[in-house]
């Protein structure tokens, strides 16, 4: 794909579309500020782009696009940055479209349980204004105090409460779409069912940005959870605690939140937090179990049946949170793994996925692997969707291992995924640090139709090219 | 598009691929039997094929669509033909791939809530098989005692369940595909999440047998709600019956089942199955209210709750089913309006979505229509979801009306449901009997997407031709 460079003539009409107050180049942009545009939360990751856009709406987005589609300039879009695939990395230059202006809640729809709103909002801020009339919007990833519903769109985020409420594609019911020849469309209806034609919400959605800017998205949402049980559940054995995850649901109960993290994972974070928590010395895995619902006696009736659970295994002490300041500590450790391990050394995430009876099998595999590569990792994860993070921490790697020593160790794992009826991604998309990988996970007839399909909506290749696979 | 027409020979090689007694034709076949596979349960369409072919595995599905791809043959799959928009009737002739042979349940696994099936299943059966080791497959269409499940996957089908549960398409983790050009592909992995490459198996849901043929498909499945409460509720005014459906959610609550049946819709079934049911003068509409749960004494609290809203409204007397055959006899009615309307005349059904507040406008809509172009229409469907079955009944509704006549005032009604934030269709899917009306539900750059995709994956348009659109 060759792309053409930024002209001082296409600046000048960026600006005449959005105002010059918008439009940043490295020139005129304080150095710190523009660095910022060219990462994410992948890795050490740098690409620079050739000017930043801030659109205010969908029709400044559309007459964006349709200049970029003119010109063959690439355009990434970027929400908050906090992907870990490297999504929003400029990897072509051209423009990074940036959401940060749109991010309007456009409208909490009480009668009928939806709500619509602009792709730079801030998930926990939806989160919450939504919790004010007493509804619930579950996808909350660990970053949901910073990412935007945008990038959780381009990925289909996923989080905790994904285990009982699925994952942001559960959740939507409408997207209008900027598409790449500048057309404005509405994928499909404000309705729960929808049996008319292509379902290109759905293509949209975990699209990482290839086929169009989404610059409005329609929300179902739940009656609010008023209550909630949470209990740290220590293990002996790791294997143990991945069983106990299948145990559960066996039983039964479909908790709100089904995490495991293994030993390093969580004195990691708790020392980064400076939360203290005592880990005796036997323990090497924890699961943290929420159960959520509206009445408190039957939560309490369901975590009962989780104990009875609970019993078949080596578990020690068990910790109940017993208040909303001890749940919010708990909570903040698991989401702050990633920070933890990010702040110990460079590390590479890989986003497994297997089917959740397999986590046990995964996990195993992960760390003969790297027991036989010289690597160490720090795993931790949504073990209720049998999504693990496996974390390969640089520590002393050299750079020759760490560039290309990993990529068949890497393999391996990848490999393993799909032997055991995974794929390699769960929520984190693939965007530039997985794709050399993609191969393993689908085969050159499903690639075939995605590039097909990519070629449908984006004929010039400009939305962010070099992404989910290596031949664009 | 142009397409061949079969000969001798092709008729020849297809009974070399799955054997000579899987190989229906005109000819050779009981004429009752063969008309059979030209009709659904769509008004009294019919259309027949030049072949009937019955495959007995993928691969034979595969030699079979290859064959057709090279000699630009028409291949429309069929399920149990029980649709009701025209899906399964070979518009343009050709093969009708009948997947009745492939109806194995090829693996229950109970350690991941997962099962593996392959398309000529019956919904029911599999439902009970499921149920049968404890688990739950939600999506339950009118039809499930005989509809297979590889169409409840060509339609998204819903059923009473999808309020709480969803759609067929929220249940597919991974479809395996037999492309129009005879490759065979898994589409995605066994697993809960995936971001991993465009979503092609929520492409394929939905897609009305016109982008391949699904082969095996694996669903995720729940614990068996153990307890249910079932109660029947009269209204006096029916914009009040759906009022109180949002009133509910609001509430809290998100019931099992959420039906709506306008008086003749309950009175015509009742009276078709003989059961008795008295039906006070002052009567509009009912809603039949379905909880569920592992819990019983939580249930009684949410039913109490449900009580609490309806006081709200002018209702009759609460028919709270307290025994099972009851509980069979009151879905049985509401299953059976369809049976009972086809029973009384011939109809057209609109299966028309709005957001689920806005169902009284639309039901008002509906009459006001009806009486503007004198027509009578039986009015029944999943409030819970906003998606109102509208049965025009012929009655004595001359030709030039039945056929010509009624585009105009079923136009209104669609474009009425689009005004409302709706579509043209919930979970019937377009086929060809809607395909007329699609341009008023989706813009043209939405559907030069979706017929650039369908040139994706197949390129000779040998699909299930002339559905959903109609210009291949």
């Amino acid at each position: 794909m060759n792309f053409q460079v930024l002209t001082p003539a296409l600046v000048a009409h960026l600006e005449e579309i959005v105002g010059p107050a918008y439009v940043l180049t490295a020139q005129r942009t304080e150095a710190a500020e523009y660095a910022g545009y060219g990462r994410d939360h992948t890795e050490d990751l740098h690409y620079a782009p050739e000017v930043v856009v801030k659109p205010a709406n969908a029709e400044q987005v559309s007459e964006i696009v349709r200049l970029c589609h003119e010109h063959h300039l690439p355009v990434t879009a970027r929400g908050a940055g906090t992907g870990l695939s490297g999504g929003a990395l400029p990897l072509h230059q051209g423009l990074v479209l940036s959401t940060e202006r749109l991010n309007k809640i456009i409208e909490i729809d009480e009668r009928n349980l939806q709500a619509t709103i602009e792709p730079g909002v801030i998930n926990e801020v939806f989160q919450r204004a939504v919790q004010e009339v007493g509804l619930f919007y579950p996808p909350d990833p660990a970053s949901k105090g910073s990412c935007f519903l945008g990038g959780n769109l381009a990925h289909s985020s996923g989080g905790p409460k994904a285990v009982k409420y699925g994952t942001t594609r559960d959740y939507v019911l409408n997207l209008q779409v900027v598409l790449p020849t500048g057309d404005i469309i509405w994928t499909a209806a404000n309705t729960l069912k929808n049996s008319t034609g292509y379902n290109l919400t759905q293509l949209m959605v975990g699209s990482e940005g290839t086929l169009g800017i989404i610059t409005k998205a329609v929300f179902r949402l739940l009656p609010y959870p008023k209550h909630n049980i949470l209990m740290l559940v220590p293990f002996r054995q790791e294997a143990e605690a991945a069983e106990a995850v299948a145990a559960v649901f066996r039983a039964g109960i479909i908790p709100s939140g089904m995490e495991f993290m293994e030993r390093e994972a969580i004195a990691w974070s708790s020392d980064y937090l400076q939360i203290p928590l005592t880990l005796p010395e036997d323990i090497t895995a924890h699961l943290l179990i929420e159960l959520d619902g509206q009445d408190l006696d039957q939560l309490y009736k369901e975590a009962d049946q989780v104990y009875a659970v609970l019993e078949r295994y080596e578990v020690g002490e068990i910790l109940l949170a017993d208040n909303a300041t001890q749940k919010d500590e708990l909570w903040k450790i698991r989401r702050n793994i990633g920070n933890a391990v990010r702040y110990n050394s460079v590390y590479k995430e890989e986003d497994t996925v297997v089917p959740r009876a397999e986590l046990a099998t995964l996990l195993k595999g992960v760390k003969e692997i790297g027991r036989r590569y010289g690597f160490k990792s720090v795993c931790y994860g949504h073990a209720g969707d049998g999504n693990l993070h496996v974390n390969i921490i640089r520590g002393d790697l050299d750079d020759e291992m760490w560039n290309v020593g990993l990529r068949q160790p890497i393999t391996e794992i990848f490999e393993l995924c799909v032997k055991l009826g995974g794929t390699i991604s769960g929520e984190h998309g693939i965007g530039l640090v997985q794709k050399g990988y993609i191969g393993i996970a689908l085969k050159e007839a499903n690639l075939h139709l995605m590039r097909g399909i990519k070629q449908v909506f984006d004929p010039h290749g400009i939305m962010n090219p070099g992404k989910i696979w290596t031949t664009d």
